[in-house]
């Protein structure tokens, strides 16, 4: 039995993920819960290894299919070492994306079909699903300028404005397909806005 | 339309694949064939690096269903990249370990399922199945002794003898299911005897 609890945020790049996620970390610890925070793809060291390959530049000639796969290995190492052990200890595993990522950049941004995203990542993952996940809603083009102001983008970050309008729509999408599950958080304020907006879509669910 | 013929060699570690894959390669371009000899995991520079995750022994805390979608992830890219363009090429493309390996390897050894294994391998292949597949069967002991004196093994070449014994046990089972593709060649003999029982199985084929 899994008995901890289980959040994921998600959302275009530059839409604040990083930032609020530590500003919930911080928030859950002061009030005496015990966090793992972490992220994907990566968390673990063989995931981390498969997150270079994912990510780098230089494998430009990666298809989309390996790329599927890729993330899917990941997670099922993060899976299995990390996010359920912290599960069956009572803890609140906060992962910033987890299969939501998968399935708008792979299902939808990628062309592969959310459907057949979802058949690979039940093997991945099985029955850790998300009690609850985060998905951060923000204007296209203020996540364009942050990105853009971050510089030094990866591979996936560097894909052209059209797959990156796919995801966007994506993402728009997806509350209708778990709308149980998935909160939308509007995003296009100052940290500290997005940040009470979160906290109180939390407290909603730990209330319940 | 793939023209072109797809022949894969599986066999237990130390059964003799890797010399007797050059021997037909040359065998087959002195008769005027056009051949491009390949192996898994690899083939491509990404799928090499995918190579080096899944067989370097740090990595000895990997899930098994990690292992499964490295491979098939790995597999992708090197259909996509290298196989398909030769085959569509009219090249014969002569490949070390394939979708059987994936099937006994991690369907039977690490119990993860045939059926399961299969389908995630239908992701990664789609219709690149081989023509002809070339099963080496030599008897255990002799494998054990050919591999052991090859010394400095891999992480799955390293593992315990039951894995092994349930690899070994699984080859014998794959002819079954697949009659028609898999071809079995009595590997126990010298590199001589074993060729020449190739080269018949490969001239019968391609007399049809």
């Amino acid at each position: 039995m899994l008995k901890g609890l289980f959040i994921t945020i998600e959302g275009p790049d530059g839409s604040g993920k990083s930032t609020q996620i530590k500003l919930l970390k911080d928030y859950l610890q002061n009030r005496g819960y015990d966090i793992v925070l972490t992220r994907e793809p990566g968390g673990t060291k063989i995931s981390e290894k498969i997150r270079s390959i994912i990510l780098d530049k230089e494998n430009k000639s990666m298809h989309s299919k390996t790329e599927a796969l890729l993330y899917a290995a990941s997670r099922a190492q993060h899976v299995e070492e990390l996010i359920k052990p912290a599960l069956k200890d009572n803890k609140i595993v906060i992962c910033d994306r987890f299969i939501d990522s998968s399935l708008i950049y792979q299902g939808i941004g990628r062309n592969l079909g959310i459907e057949n995203i979802y058949n690979l990542n039940l093997f991945a993952m099985e029955d850790v699903i998300p009690d609850l996940t985060l998905l951060l809603d923000i204007d296209m083009n203020k996540a364009k300028k942050r990105k853009e102001n971050r510089g030094n983008l990866d591979r996936l970050e560097s894909e052209k404005d059209v797959f990156h309008e796919d995801v966007f729509n994506g993402y728009k999408k997806l509350k209708d397909l778990y709308p149980k599950r998935i909160k939308t958080v509007k995003a296009n304020g100052n940290i500290k806005q997005v940040h009470e907006e979160i906290i109180n879509i939390i407290n909603t669910f730990l209330e319940n």
